[in-house]
């Protein structure tokens, strides 16, 4: 089989590729809004037979919300499952776009050309690198490179109420040798990225009642026990001095970084200082002693995500409330176990709250970190494959936020997933002029060409 | 003069004493509502003609908002300023009320006799003791016992925002030796109080900025300083384990109490666990080693009274906020300097704000503590007077709030405030079916007849 034969196939047949996206990215299949349900719909029907062109046998599988599509191609060896999402966010507000979202368009930009409309990155120009680079294979070969199953998703951007019981019922029908998600960004311009670590999300509500109404703290300050004081005790007491978490037993399964990846991160080269300056601060707020990278991808989080409790409003009222709330989440790392940290934190919690005083906490969540075993081979191919197409090499690299799909691969189907994605910081998905670079596009689809070529 | 047929007079005039008063408050007199500008007009001149028929040289006195009505009558010696107020708080929720706020009306309840509607307690029926006072010693001697001046103000209700270039425009007319002032209540039912410590009060609202966005806790967190954490920090350190405000300097001017004030409030029984019960707390949160009473009346105080900062609605979001802030407020007693307390503040939390974050300070207000001359044997005699009247002995007791025209008084005019007052915890002053005891408007009455005997 011939790799050049199908990057030449890529760049000769590039505008058609972008015609097809701009049909997929018309559709407008915003899955919150129970008003473009049969777009929805329309979108799911588009690929299903986009995939079918492909001689992959596809169908649209019903669930209790939007649509899953599901095909498999007849090729031998590895199972490979692609994932990806042909919903989008909705396109409020919608008076700060420049164009009709879902009207796309090419344009030219000081960086380069783009394609813009809502879906143009997030998932449906993702998504269509993969299926462009497979039609390319297909037409140079006549088939598909291997075994390969594609899986879309029509809820990705509403909560994904129907992956759970989906995965679940066709489980053995799913179950591949790895997945391919294509979801996320490069590391910069220049370097691409394979995503194999994603920190879990513990999520806790935490609220404290002192007195059982709101008093005037003229009347009562001194003598009552305020809501607010407990609550900031708890707060200060989550971080020591250096940074560090302070739940008892918080770091047990944080591991430090193997010396591989400890070096390709160094070769980032990430510039903390311009990270951190483009929010307007100087320093890092973690760990003392930790890299950037370290704090933002494998080390594990504590953060007050809100606060709450008294007068808010403009002006001043003397009021000592009857409670207080703090939202706080902690991202998780390695083999951290969410439930064993809930339970501590919650005994520590409690530990602080005055014996008169109550505390109730709210549960938002619980999932462990997902860590891909990149000594599979695969992984180091496809590093190499992605160091072959980009000016500088790929990196394995961690994500910061939870990526939920690859979590349930991993605990439903006992699947590692190899995310792959072409985003950029400024494409500027989930809000209004979505783009993505037609940069992204064309070398997006020819990494998937020379990664199928190197994995199957 | 014989304060007994001044007092028989009061007894035989109550029913007449009630009418007058139910006259006062037929008449809606919300202050801080426009539509019912002309009916707090209508107060006013109903109380100048009330003066007049004591032979009081009485006026209205525009301002910019609503007006003043003073009074001067015409006797000798030590010369008084009588302080009340005839504006009254809003009705809301209306439907809350068993009948017409301003159709007053006599009830019997399982605890007595009450006078119920907007303004019975606070402060018409209370205004009108003093009044009704007066007039029993005009009919009975033929003239006031003494040098009397008489002001209400019509704004109390609504922040007073006449009230200071009012005394600033007639520091000469209005200064007296003393003021009386009955907007107060009693310590419980047999037991009445003159107030003679007013804790001031130090407002203070804190936004600690941290990145210059809002951001999410996926991407930053870990290496971005979230200004909760920020915030939390501080306010965690307003106390130390000892329940003592940490602000540097807080406690000089803080004087122990003397013995004989200490020695009364011994007196006066409270029941800690009763106070705090009723708010559903068991332990006092104040300084260790102090009574309850101290802490609400003579203890200086800090307290956050709203605290704000990220998502706070339903569920939850992963945000790392880029602000969070906090209102704070300082009770000063004694010769506190809420300036010097406002400079050491800002400069301890100014400590506490990492670098690459930023602090801004809002002023709400500062006001000192006020402290009555006591050793003014005019107080001794009130309060011989006052128990006279009542079951049990009346105390030198302090306020826990702030009452803000005393503290001008002692300020603008340097005039000594008497506040004495016969509300009951249960009038429910500023809500619906507000009411006053028939025994707290009748003994009122005498008492200060009883007073007004004592001081003249």
């Amino acid at each position: 089989m011939s790799l050049d034969d199908v990057l030449s196939r890529i760049d000769a047949d590039l505008p058609e590729a972008l015609d097809r996206l701009k049909q997929l990215m018309r559709i407008p299949s915003i899955s919150t809004d129970p008003a473009y349900t049969a777009d929805v719909d329309r979108a799911a029907d588009w690929l299903v037979d986009d995939l079918r062109s492909l001689g992959v046998e596809a169908g649209k599988r019903p669930t209790r919300g939007h649509p899953m599509v599901v095909g498999h191609g007849t090729g031998e060896g590895r199972h490979l499952l692609f994932y990806g999402h042909y919903d989008v966010q909705p396109v409020d507000p919608l008076d700060l776009w420049h164009r009709d979202p879902f009207d796309p368009e090419i344009q030219e930009t000081p960086k380069g050309r783009v394609i813009r409309g809502r879906g143009a990155c997030d998932d449906k120009g993702q998504l269509m690198t993969f299926v462009e680079a497979c039609r390319a294979w297909k037409a140079v070969h006549g088939a598909l490179p291997g075994r390969i199953s594609f899986f879309f998703e029509g809820e990705e951007e509403s909560g994904s109420p129907s992956l759970l019981p989906f995965l679940d019922a066709h489980a053995d029908e799913l179950r591949a040798d790895l997945a391919l998600i294509c979801d996320t960004g490069l590391f910069d311009g220049e370097t691409p990225a394979i995503t194999t670590m994603l920190r879990g999300l513990l999520g806790e509500e935490v609220t404290i009642t002192g007195p059982d109404k709101d008093l005037h703290s003229g009347s009562y300050g001194g003598i009552a026990m305020n809501p607010i004081r407990v609550l900031g005790r708890i707060v200060a007491s989550l971080h020591d001095a250096t940074g560090r978490v302070t739940v008892p037993g918080f770091y047990d399964g944080v591991a430090e970084l193997a010396d591989e990846i400890a070096a390709q991160w160094a070769g980032l080269g990430f510039d903390e200082a311009g990270f951190l300056g483009e929010v307007g601060l100087a320093d890092k707020a973690g760990e003392a002693g930790r890299s950037g990278l370290e704090m933002v991808w494998s080390r594990p989080t504590c953060e007050v995500n809100g606060i709450s409790g008294g007068y808010a409003g403009d002006g001043f009222k003397t009021v000592l409330p009857s409670k207080a709330s703090a939202k706080i989440s902690f991202r998780l790392v390695g083999t951290q176990d969410p439930h064993a940290i809930r339970d501590s934190f919650r005994a520590m919690v409690r530990g602080l709250v005055p014996a008169d005083c109550t505390v109730e906490f709210t549960d938002h969540g619980a999932s462990p970190a997902s860590v891909m075993a990149t000594d599979d081979p695969a992984f180091e191919a496809a590093r190499v494959a992605l160091s072959d197409e980009w000016p500088r090499p790929a990196a394995f690299v961690g994500c910061g936020g939870s990526i939920p799909v690859a979590g349930y691969f991993k605990t439903m189907l006992g699947m590692d997933s190899m995310l792959i994605g072409f985003g950029r910081d400024d494409d500027q998905i989930h809000s209004p002029n979505e783009k993505y670079d037609l940069e992204s596009f064309h070398k997006g689809i020819r990494s998937w060409a020379r990664i199928l070529a190197a994995l199957t």
